[in-house]
């Protein structure tokens, strides 16, 4: 598979810790190989939300989009979170590039439709450009990523920011060796939720089914997971982890 | 020069007139060569930092930056006028590629140095990397400026979008035949400002200089129009217009 790409999502919490942050992106751009990041902003976009009097709607942790909100995670998410991010990184002399899915037509989703939920301007991914994003990483940029993606007829889509991480895992495997790392605030995929030290070391598709029958991984960890696995699946090597065992190069490693 | 490089400036008011900009940019598109387009939205940003407590203070037409506004022009700037016309060209078949001056590195500027007025994080500019951009260009993208730039230190900078557009036209001259369009209200530059049907077909550096000391040309046209000519003197070719003088390829002509 040729060359490294370290690709890298960072959930909304850890931009408001810009420490943390800080030592993060330093070690991250110590990997070798090419480098991505995928980051999201949700905590922030909720709080200008509230100001704004239009106060966040979250089903199963996914938000419904309706008008003003597309705004507010638009400029969160595309214009506050992702520039600050580039700025950084361009600072530790990392040319990054920051990116929604309409920026060079990377991402093209679609919205959802309409179920028992109608999550307004939501959107499901229909594919990545992974041959494109590849010339731009040849071409020496740093793509960062953020949770906005396009339909290609004008219409701009918020897309969560995990399957967004997983898919480009996914499309770029096949012309990289894909380490795709999941940064939570916890420090990896827990046996038992409520103690932090219980991090799984390794976790296989068949003993997360497991558990997911059996209720010990649950909530908002299901759909991340899920999505991480079809990375792992498809060729990247994921690890779960959060600021203190990505810095130790622990953390949750996924196996088939 | 070689290939011609249309390169367009449209003021924050035509982004709130979507029909408008709707066909303006359709012509635009049309235009033979290669495309480049820097926006403005001072007028959202300010309606923004109304509702966020923040309200604009500008002194002759710039606007004072402080931390939370330089928060609320990236949010509007870069992240919902940028991506929103991302996704409109890319709803036209163009390969849009929204930018700060950070992403890519692409405008180096400074800090402005705090003299009678502190203008907080606006920034002037040191270098535009009309090389990079000129690369960008020839793979195919469009770039599309908001008016951010950086320090390359980590800190991000408001910075005007007709400087910007001055800027990049008078160092992608060295690689293009530049033709810069400033896209404003009125269809030019006009003889009486009290009346919009006096525009000034031709509008020569003396004559310029003319109306200036005379007082006729006055505010705020004086740092677009003296931006224009420095675009102008660097082998670009200028026109002052509105959407209407766009469409018939009229409104006022800059000459040396």
């Amino acid at each position: 598979m040729g060359e490294t790409l370290q690709l890298l999502k960072i959930g909304g919490r850890l931009l408001g810790q810009p420490d943390t942050l800080h030592s993060l992106l330093r070690q991250f751009l110590a990997f070798e190989g090419r480098h991505l990041l995928v980051h999201g902003g949700g905590q922030r976009a909720s709080a200008l939300g509230r100001k704004l009097g239009s106060p966040a709607r979250l089903v199963d942790g996914r938000r419904i989009t309706d008008a003003p909100t597309l705004e507010i995670v638009t400029m969160v998410y595309a214009g506050l979170y992702n520039k600050q991010l580039v700025a950084r990184l361009q600072a530790f002399g990392c040319n990054a590039l920051g990116l929604t899915g309409a920026d060079g037509n990377t991402i093209l989703a679609r919205k959802r439709p309409v179920g028992d939920i109608d999550y307004g301007f939501a959107g499901d991914i229909d594919r990545t450009d992974a041959p494109g994003i590849r010339t731009l990483l040849l071409n020496g940029y740093t793509p960062v990523f953020c949770a906005i993606t396009h339909d290609g007829r004008g219409q701009l889509l918020n897309t969560n920011a995990d399957t967004i991480a997983a898919e480009l895992a996914r499309g770029l495997a096949a012309h990289f060796s894909v380490k795709l790392y999941f940064c939570l605030d916890k420090n990896g995929v827990l046996a038992d939720a409520g103690d932090d030290a219980s991090v799984i070391p390794q976790l296989s598709q068949p003993e997360y089914d497991r558990l997911k029958a059996s209720g010990s991984i649950h909530s908002g960890m299901i759909p991340k997971l899920d999505n991480a696995f079809l990375a792992q699946a498809a060729g990247a090597q994921v690890t779960i982890c959060g600021p203190a065992s990505f810095a130790n190069q622990t953390g949750t490693q996924l196996s088939l």
